[in-house]
């Protein structure tokens, strides 16, 4: 069956990549609804050949609608979302806003597709630090048991939006020329610099960005036991986050069975020739869906430790790309339910 | 007294770096030679208000010189500094040539200056990487004793020398402009991406400069059962190493405690107050001596982990500042010796 679709924050980073997405991978649509804030009212969008104006999210945008896919600040996220579902639609909300509620589903569909049979109405998608962290963990986690995670990302400016990779762009420029620039999207200076904090200040000197890839991925993985210590660092690339992981395991997994595994798993690509110097970069992951793995190792510190590097797309299989998976799952159960 | 000094190497990155702060520190100069090879050799530098020609490095340069504080690549110092040490020299080498060596001891003052005592000639200078680590793990060690330490770095571009320094600046200003770049110090670009990879290809998949982290700390601490799992990456910027390390201790060491021991340890400034956005970062630390802590947090993922940022110049610390403070030491014992 084909859907009603509509997209709330159209005109924003990852909003356009959903669009792009909906065309490349040839969605089951039936009609599109473009939504977004008043300020971005009225602005034109192509889509598929045909111009589609931008309308202003109102209640009543909902009213024919089957699924709406959002992509915007937590607030707004927090206060439309409730009203959508009452009037019928399911969202595919990938703001911060949802994840956490029980009633909510947050789903991978590499990972945890069983999740979305229980939805209320609302299935969220993970943050992006979390999203290629658990892509990459699965295949481990299934073949040896994950117990323990140290991660240090390495996040991209365009996980801060558009005004995060103007930002990059204008003070990397300004900076080159010794010019001052006001950033927008940044406390601190980010060209050619690097900010050890992503999100506000949280629980026991943790950032709320990494408190996050602790809670979605013991939520993701239904399973609170496994210990993770996260730290976030937000560095002067474009777009593409990298994470530089080791995991802990029950039993010992070989580098030679991590990359079995790794390359058997749906949605992971492995990158891993450190003589030939190929690994996974950001600017060679830039526009493609893979979660990429390299520098697959064992551990100098301990028995049962795996360390491995992993980078992806924020804005598509961080973003948008997982939003389109999720929805399409859900096309392809409502199908087989026959509505 | 006073020495008579040569430095090798002074028309490189760190070789400035060690002209400024021979003058900076008002080191106990009694003639200062400067030397290079024949292609640098003849040109002029400055130095307290006098020129000073750079001459060719050759075996007699040595004969009338007390102290020789070298960076050279490593394939230089290997060749050299035997013929300096013949001719009664007491060599600082700052390359990855005679780190290793038993005879060497590898020194960095604030950890392990009583190491110096049994040098045989050369006195080596660690890794960038390793030495601001080993300084920031010294009150920590001292206090619960280190058993295993995760370490991922964020190495700047200054790392990789004058040329690594100008392929960012060149290689951002050309990506800004859409136009190719060819690098000269980087097998991949670096503007606006992130190579993981630093050094050649070493055992287990590690790079060497992941393994100079292992066994250099190993060596400094005269303890090789310190586990360490070290992932070196370089980004695009353009001065200061940064470092998410996270160490394992016999006793749980809590996070005021960390802080008591990092502010009473001479070489390291604390900056650590998340909620205010202060934290270490490489703009701010560029240029100046000490290593950097912040961002102090119990790992969430163990009962006597304990996590923090750690940034340092490594141009100063990491390099020309070590090398300066361990002959500051040489020329205070020479004193004491009566020479």
């Amino acid at each position: 069956m084909t859907l009603r679709i509509a997209l709330v924050g159209a005109t924003g980073a990852v909003g356009r990549l959903v669009l792009q997405q909906l065309d490349e991978r040839n969605f089951p649509l039936q009609s599109l609804k473009l939504l977004a804030s008043s300020r971005s009212a009225g602005s034109v969008i192509p889509f598929r050949g045909e111009d589609h104006c931008v309308e202003e999210l109102i209640p009543e945008s909902f009213d024919d609608v089957d699924l709406v896919i959002a992509s915007t600040p937590d607030e707004i996220a927090r206060s439309f979302i409730p009203e959508a579902v009452r009037r019928g639609a399911v969202v595919v909300d990938e703001s911060g806003a949802w994840r956490m509620d029980p009633q909510v589903p947050l789903v991978v569909p590499e990972v945890n597709a069983h999740a979305m049979e229980h939805h209320h109405g609302i299935i969220a998608s993970p943050n992006c630090s979390t999203t290629q962290m658990v892509v990459a963990m699965k295949p481990i986690h299934d073949a040896a048991r994950i117990r323990r995670v140290i991660v240090s990302t390495y996040q991209s400016t365009s996980g801060a939006g558009l005004a995060g990779q103007q930002d990059l762009d204008l003070g990397s420029r300004a900076a080159l020329d010794n010019q001052a620039y006001d950033y927008a999207a940044f406390s601190h200076p980010i060209a050619f610099n690097l900010i050890p904090q992503i999100g506000s200040a949280g629980e026991s000197a943790y950032t709320s960005e990494e408190l996050k890839m602790v809670h979605e991925t013991h939520k993701i993985f239904e399973d609170d036991s496994i210990r993770i210590c996260p730290t976030c660092v937000r560095v002067p690339v474009t777009n593409c986050h990298s994470e530089s992981i080791l995991v802990e395991t029950d039993r010992k997994i070989s580098t030679d069975e991590a990359r079995e595994v790794f390359q058997a798993c749906a949605g992971v690509e492995v990158i891993d020739d450190l003589t030939a110097g190929q690994y996974p970069m950001p600017l060679d992951c830039s526009g493609r869906d893979p979660v990429y793995v390299g520098r697959i190792r064992e551990d100098l510190s301990s028995e049962n430790g795996l360390a491995f590097w992993c980078v992806s797309d924020n804005l598509r299989k961080g973003a948008a790309t997982n939003a389109i998976q999720i929805a399409e799952l859900f096309a392809s159960r409502e199908k087989v339910a026959g509505r």
